[in-house]
């Protein structure tokens, strides 16, 4: 008899996470011996906790082909970890309870290191309550920070975003500098792992040219170093353009952003290292300067997905949906590289407990020697991740985005309060 | 005989700046018998004034062809004013005398409001100096503030990237707004004009989806009216999102970026409405924001420019030639729509005396009652400027952008100093 599967989209959403709900629900529409019906959480775990489901079946194979191109999550996602064992368990307890009212027997859980470590927990916790479900992890952050798989779906094309924008506004600023802006700061996201400032580096084609500069978490911020730096290069090339990570630490740990700037209420600056360091620049090189912090737009930004990344993205959907299939539990799908020039990738698999909880920073030979920029073993590694294209449809003049019909599945547990 | 033209770019520049670049060098090659070589200005009038300029018959056709696919501006450009006849006029004495030197006889001048009436005053002074030349202005600026023309060359690609980028993070924070970002706002141009803040409010395909309130340069700042309808925003939709003109001002005309914020090290915080708007959300409402400024990723995004809007640049190069060699001095050609559905435009032609120093900015029927969006008259007028789309080439991941090899022409005249 075949059992129901629960899917559910956890932590910050990406342009392609929706690609591997689609890899899910296709997949699972292929083995109906094995699978019934598809449930999404709404708003990711909380909608188990709250037995809020959402009933996949009743979206067309169109509506469910769309995902593909949008971007967000379809069904909601969730930052919310779960009260562990050392807490009672009790949150853990709920969700087999909603599984078994559903007949609920396969778990997919498309997020990061902490999903993927829920994931191993509620494969743990059901059989040690007699109730033994299926739980594959569904790899999914723009982070590009979870072990084992060669880069994580949805880093691709955060990466072709970064890069591309560097290299558009490097031609701007570099168009202009004699007599207007001096030194440009794209502030992008990555609060512990490098790998998206690395990829604003790849807008660079040739020495020379922008971004000079690169701000990793993984290199302590060191503020004569990197004034010395842009005074250098703008003297150099008559500007100077910089990546630099929202998760920029000193030598010990502290963030920049962190560093005590207040506004006039008294309040802290919220985030913002670009302005920060162009505020620095300003009043220490006196040379005029403008920044950008691209925030959401760059992890939603799917009219400049990359095609390899939107490929992967389903594929690791696909394959949890066979992995679980065959009866392959605490498993997650990985993404295996044969090779780098040509491209060549295959779907691999890792066991949960390798993957939860481990966070994978840029290499130091992915960075060069004084800190400041990537490597060219870096670039061959980043390289085919943003490489090929996939725009979605446009209708006048924007991207044709499909909002799903999300219909609830009736409640059959009492009402729960965590 | 035929004679030189000189060609430069003015202020700001544009994802689409270089296709007029291309209209305008690629007709004057098909009007060999009126106009000899096609000399550009390295950094706008600065080339001019330093005489180095740039021959672009060293240039393949297909170099000038890719200039179509290639944002910011090819041969430099620059914010400088010239000094006028109040200030003894030597500024545009020096232009005659280098455009004596090489035979100039037409001036293609390619910019916003002030170069518009640069571009007069050459014009005028050319022939009280007794070496008339024709001036033809070719109309650009993303902030869509000019006068007489239906749109400005620019404009198009600008709104749709801000609409695009707005469309997809809203996707993101309805998507997460149940247990993370409440509240998010993206900061765009237009210090005085709101068209960029209203194209952010296409991202709005139905009531109730974000972005929920725009705020225009155009209608005073209220921080009561605007905490309130946040608040009542997330009440009733679980999220707020909120475009906003880096020009938002108070009753008085004050910028609110000026309003006394200061870092740190007592600095006036530089740029950023959204930072501050955030701020205030957070600590009036308790809400979590998240913001972004797009900065120069917004103008100079030519991977998602609009068609419509790459073919007006286009068309207004080329006419700006036609113009000239037909004799039609202190012009500039306008876009001039016939229709809006289906959209049909032509070229028109104005009078420079018209357009100079004349700034356009949202008509109130284009801003709802509140203040808060833009209504359908507006959209009306807005969705065919981003209609149709022109990606460019692509090559590892990356747009392919043309670089130049931008050779000087020898000098003829002596050094030159302001």
């Amino acid at each position: 008899m075949p059992r129901n599967a629960f899917y559910a989209q956890s932590g910050g959403v990406t342009a392609v996470i929706n690609a591997s709900a689609a890899g899910v629900i296709e997949a699972a529409r292929k083995h109906r011996k094995h699978i019934g019906k598809v449930y999404a959480g709404r708003n990711g775990i909380l909608g188990a906790l709250q037995e809020d489901l959402i009933d996949t079946g009743k979206e067309s194979p169109a509506a469910i082909r769309a995902l593909r191109n949008t971007p967000g999550g379809a069904f909601g996602s969730a930052r919310y970890k779960l009260k562990g064992v050392e807490k009672g368990g009790r949150e853990y307890e709920r969700l087999i309870e909603v599984f078994k009212a559903h007949d609920i027997g396969y778990f997919f859980y498309n997020g990061g290191n902490d999903s993927a470590d829920t994931c191993l927990k509620v494969s743990q916790m059901s059989a040690t309550m007699g109730y033994p479900i299926i739980a594959v992890h569904v790899p999914k952050t723009v982070d590009n920070d979870l072990p084992i798989t060669d880069c994580c779906p949805g880093f691709g094309s955060v990466a072709k975003y970064v890069a591309t924008s560097m290299m558009e506004a490097v031609l701007d600023v570099e168009s202009m500098a004699k007599t207007s802006t001096k030194v440009f700061i794209l502030e992008v996201m990555g609060r512990h792992a490098g790998w998206i400032t690395a990829a604003t580096g790849l807008a660079q084609r040739k020495p020379g040219q922008g971004p000079h500069i690169l701000l990793f978490p993984e290199v302590p911020w060191n503020e004569e170093a990197f004034l010395a730096r842009v005074e250098e290069t703008v003297k150099r090339y008559g500007y100077c353009a910089v990546g630099a990570s929202e998760g920029l630490q000193d030598a010990g740990g502290k963030f920049l952003s962190e560093s005590g700037l207040k506004d006039a209420f008294g309040h802290a600056q919220l985030g913002g290292v670009a302005p920060m360091l162009a505020s620095l620049v300003q009043s220490k090189l006196k040379l005029k300067q403008h920044w950008a912090v691209a925030d959401y737009l760059q992890r939603s930004a799917r009219h400049i997905a990359s095609r390899t990344d939107l490929e992967q993205s389903y594929a690791v959907g696909k394959a949890a949906v066979e992995l679980a299939v065959k009866g392959m539990n605490s498993v997650m799908p990985t993404i295996v590289r044969a090779s780098s020039r040509p491209y060549r990738w295959k779907v691999g698999v890792a066991k949960l407990s390798d993957v939860a909880n481990v966070e994978k920073k840029m290499p130091r030979e992915f960075i060069t020697a004084d800190g400041f920029h990537i490597t060219d073993k870096c670039r061959k590694y980043l390289t085919p991740l943003i490489s090929g294209e996939a725009f979605p449809p446009f209708e006048d003049g924007l991207p044709q985005y499909v909002r799903l019909k999300n219909a609830a599945v009736r409640k059959k547990t009492g009402a729960w309060s965590p």
